[in-house]
């Protein structure tokens, strides 16, 4: 089962977590991806070379500089430095922006009815599958940064998560594979309150009782309809976890699954 | 024939040369790799963010802060502009930084007589033919950055002539290989002062009238004694030129062969 593994600003911004996660992640064994997010490095940057740093709805908007501090903070600083790591831990990792070897191919949003500047989502169909099958084929893990390119060849900021289920989906035409979103929390939890009471599997008839006694709400909600949406399109299953927990059965969270 | 071509400062930090530079790097045949350096864009960023540059006989004192910025220049936004500009010409390219692959491998410095920090020398022995190999023989354009992987798997900065000439050395176990090097002037000159009297080719022999006759010294000296090395190690060839002279036959410049 190949495996692709998303982790976001909390495991990229906190050397210790970090690290823990790299050595239960080399320790996995098949074929894998790393999709890692750019945390706040990014904003850090901005601010000590003086651009100011736009957000409108959690967005990064990203004009002309801020898409070279992205460019160089997602692609070069993150990327290597978790490259680095798994080199570390004998673990063959090949960094890719999606701009190498047209691994992700995106499509620049509208500016209507709110220009975001240079960010993209990526065309499922233009899914770099050559790239991605050479390298996972000859062996190596790769790790990947949300940074994506335009058909007109511009680069684009994306979030990370649609960046990792566009790799999934793509990637599931040609292997098994499963799809594992690291977040804050160990999985979705039957009670927000009790972090032990994580939902193990969720069906799509589970997930529809879930929806109607309101335990899956809010910002869950379409997580897991995206969740769902990879296993129609051919993921075998989503799973939801925290990064601390991924040397546990099922990753210590919530496996989706048809 | 394999080329490894080798652009610096002059070309990386000019847009509208490396603009004219990408198009007939697009345009040459064959298999192919460039190497670029890094150019004052670091330089740049480390003033911005208040990190004091260090040079010491015009090498970069590479401490953890540097490091930081150089990995972030060189590996996110030289290589990967480099990366997109090819894309936009139908050059599938793919960046890798010394780690990626185990591309390039490397010996700290040590700090005596000078500490420059993270600096390393790239081991020939340790060159990752096998990630090159798969990228090459898969129709991959490589985008080399002058960042290295040390044994203990640190980042290191290095010096990107010689990554250039281990490149070049170590493909030449397998493939035929001339190595490029794009510089300031557009060859090794009869007359300094004369752009018109490129040499436009030395032999082992005429390299040593050359030497007597005292047209050949200073910094060129080393530079021609580096390139006989690499075709002493199996290199074909090795061109010194001018990166706008790319297109023109024997690229304009000089060429050196047994």
């Amino acid at each position: 089962m190949l495996k692709v593994i998303k982790i976001g600003g909390n495991v990229v911004d906190n050397p210790a977590k970090l690290e823990k996660f790299l050595t239960d992640f080399a320790a996995l064994e098949g074929p894998k991806i790393l999709v890692h997010g750019g945390g706040k490095i990014a904003t850090t940057v901005s601010k000590a070379l003086g651009i100011e740093t736009r957000m409108i709805d959690g967005r990064r908007v990203t004009d002309e500089e801020t898409l070279r501090v992205v460019t160089m903070v997602y692609a070069g600083l993150v990327n290597k430095t978790i490259v680095t790591g798994l080199q570390r831990r004998g673990c063959n990792a090949i960094g890719l922006s999606g701009a190498d070897g047209q691994f992700i191919v995106s499509e620049k949003r509208t500016s209507v009815p709110v220009d975001f500047g240079y960010v993209g989502d990526p065309i499922p169909e233009k899914f770099g599958i050559g790239t991605a099958r050479t390298l996972i084929d000859a062996g190596y893990t790769i790790v990947a940064a949300p940074i994506t390119l335009s058909a007109a060849g511009e680069l684009l900021n994306t979030n990370a998560d649609t960046v990792a289920q566009t790799i999934a989906v793509g990637m599931a035409t040609a292997y098994e594979v499963e799809l594992v979103y690291c977040f804050e929390k160990r999985g979705v939890l039957m009670n927000v309150e009790d972090d032990a009471s994580v939902i193990s599997e969720i069906t799509p008839v589970r997930f529809g009782e879930l929806k109607k006694q309101g335990i899956v709400a809010d910002g869950m909600l379409p997580k897991l309809e995206n969740a769902f949406r990879a296993i129609d399109r051919g993921v075998k299953a989503v799973s939801i976890c925290s990064a601390e927990t991924l040397s546990e059965p099922g990753y210590g969270g919530t496996t989706l699954k048809n």
